[in-house]
């Protein structure tokens, strides 16, 4: 197995694969302070919910180093105000305020502490939600196995792998379970409109493994699943309501519907930490819009004309009656969701 | 109104928009000889059902124009090849092999006359085909616009335009009907990947004409018409099976089912030409398959890496089951399909 490293902090600095420039360019992106984190997650160098939640918590430490040597009233104040910054960087990813506020509990546990020493706790929360990570998804990847057959042909939407998560990754985390574990899987994978996720990274990272699998525009998947050639269609998450309901990127909602018409299982594969406690149904879900350009160019080179509007919502919510099955790292959820995802907290 | 003149035959060259070029640059393709037309077919510098149509009987007629100079058994020998060559373009657009029909009749119709008369009603017969197609869409329009209310918003895939067409459009001429008419209507239009023809042209066209519309990737779509946001889904048609189901560019089928299972009325517009008496059900229908190319290059540029591989299906078939009416240039056909057909045979 390839290890692709999406995310590393060593020497006060955090290297992000720069998934901009995939897969025509493998650059390393560094942060060197928290706005430069900041951007990295706006600008989606870093992106997927898990990867995003564990890049913000780096975030935080990088901030706590860069206050240091500022009066404790000045350190508090800054911190907070990076706290927020981050966590602002992009809406809809539940990972990202999830991990801001595990970064905030050990400041306002540590209050007392000398500024160095809450620095430190700082550093250990984030290689602890880092290290986390890649446990959670090693877990989930062994849960979702198990409803994986031999010799199954899997739909997968967006990239949800290494690249997306601290490593192995979430539903593409499951596959490469299945593939190792000798299954003889077969892959189709969503190019996945407008920033191409799935053609840019998804494809280089079952290209990377060796996965047999082949490419397809977003809305060949429908003929697809009518003709049977899908056994399952595993998808990731950016936050998942109390019901069931989950926001996960722009397509997922499509898939979903003509799934459940053509009796295709379609499972979600999230941490816990993609359900967001707060909310009962996805209607709470704000949906990230994203820039016009995401549609009008592609790779800088305009394919649209002049004047056009364009709508673009980032994700779509799918509803739970949708979904066969929550795969987390604490078991594979089924329906009624409110009842058992309440089991979790 | 702006006039698009997609075709035009001009002192015996046929005049081509070069639609690989549209949006960034508006190109025109000279074909001189029937070589130049198979070329511009298969490679899409032209296309469109009726459009293709068209561009092969002018091609048929260049062909004639060749050959005029060998002796007479020669040119029937060398048209008839080039009739096959013509024919053989592409595989899914019946207009094509209706057109190129209708020229062979011709031929055979007048075998005993001079050379020089065969091509004059060669000539005539291409000159037919292109000025029906337009008279065609103005009455389609006008059927078609009987199903648009006031204020109607309207999503639509692909391009069914004056591009698509010899002029005014299919789908998109009751768009232009509509709006024409004062409807305040509102479009929404897929991109249509793989080729992006809904940002390349349909985005065009109705920038052109001033249409309000927002373009959309295509997985937009399905929530749109979850949240009530679409009244009417037009699309045009490759090939109609005599049962109603219908070829048409791929994302079409996706499309139709999220219709039928949220209740938006869904039309396919498209002149009795596309209808294919010959096939009992769209299980006959050959679909054509495109190069790797087209998912994993976009204008060039590569987004997909080296090694992986590609399904690239060009069209998808729409069962009749799913399709609210089909609207032709005789009026809106409605199911039972196979019996409302058969009348217009």
């Amino acid at each position: 197995m390839k290890e692709i490293k999406s995310i590393e902090f060593k020497n006060e600095v955090l290297y992000l694969i720069d998934q901009r420039k995939l897969p025509n360019s493998y650059e390393i992106f560094e942060c060197k302070t928290y706005r430069d984190v900041n951007f990295a997650i706006k600008e989606m160098v870093v992106r997927g919910a898990p990867a995003i939640g564990a890049a913000a918590a780096y975030g935080v430490v990088l901030a706590a180093k860069e206050f240091l040597k500022e009066d404790r009233e000045i350190f508090f104040e800054k911190i907070e105000e990076a706290l927020e910054v981050i966590a602002n960087s992009r809406p809809t990813a539940v990972n990202l305020m999830w991990a801001v506020k595990r970064m905030k509990k050990v400041i306002e546990k540590n209050k007392e502490l000398e500024l160095i020493d809450i620095y430190q706790a700082l550093k250990k929360e984030a290689d602890s939600i880092y290290l986390e990570d890649i446990e959670t998804n090693k877990k989930m990847a062994k849960f979702g196995n198990e409803v994986i057959k031999e010799n199954a042909v899997i739909l997968t939407h967006c990239n949800t792998g290494a690249l997306a998560t601290v490593g192995y990754g979430t539903a593409l985390g499951v596959i490469r379970e299945a593939h190792y574990s000798g299954k003889n899987i077969f892959v189709y994978a969503d190019e996945t409109r407008p920033r191409l996720q799935g053609s840019k990274l998804t494809a280089w990272e079952l290209v990377q493994e060796g996965i047999p699998a082949k490419l397809i525009a977003d809305s060949v998947a429908a003929t697809l699943i009518r003709d049977g050639k899908i056994d399952v269609i595993l998808v990731g998450a950016d936050r998942i309501a109390l019901n069931g309901d989950t926001a996960n990127k722009i397509g997922t909602f499509m898939l979903s519907v003509i799934a459940k018409v053509y009796n295709v299982p379609f499972y979600v594969v999230a941490p816990t930490s993609t359900i967001d406690f707060e909310i009962e149904s996805g209607k709470e879900i704000i949906i990230e819009e994203r820039s016009p350009e995401e549609v009008t160019h592609i790779n800088g080179v305009r394919i649209a004309p002049e004047g056009i509007e364009v709508y673009n919502p980032a994700f779509d919510v799918t509803p739970h009656e949708n979904i066969t099955g929550i795969i987390t790292e604490k078991g594979i959820i089924k329906p009624p969701y409110k009842e058992n995802i309440l089991k979790l907290k």
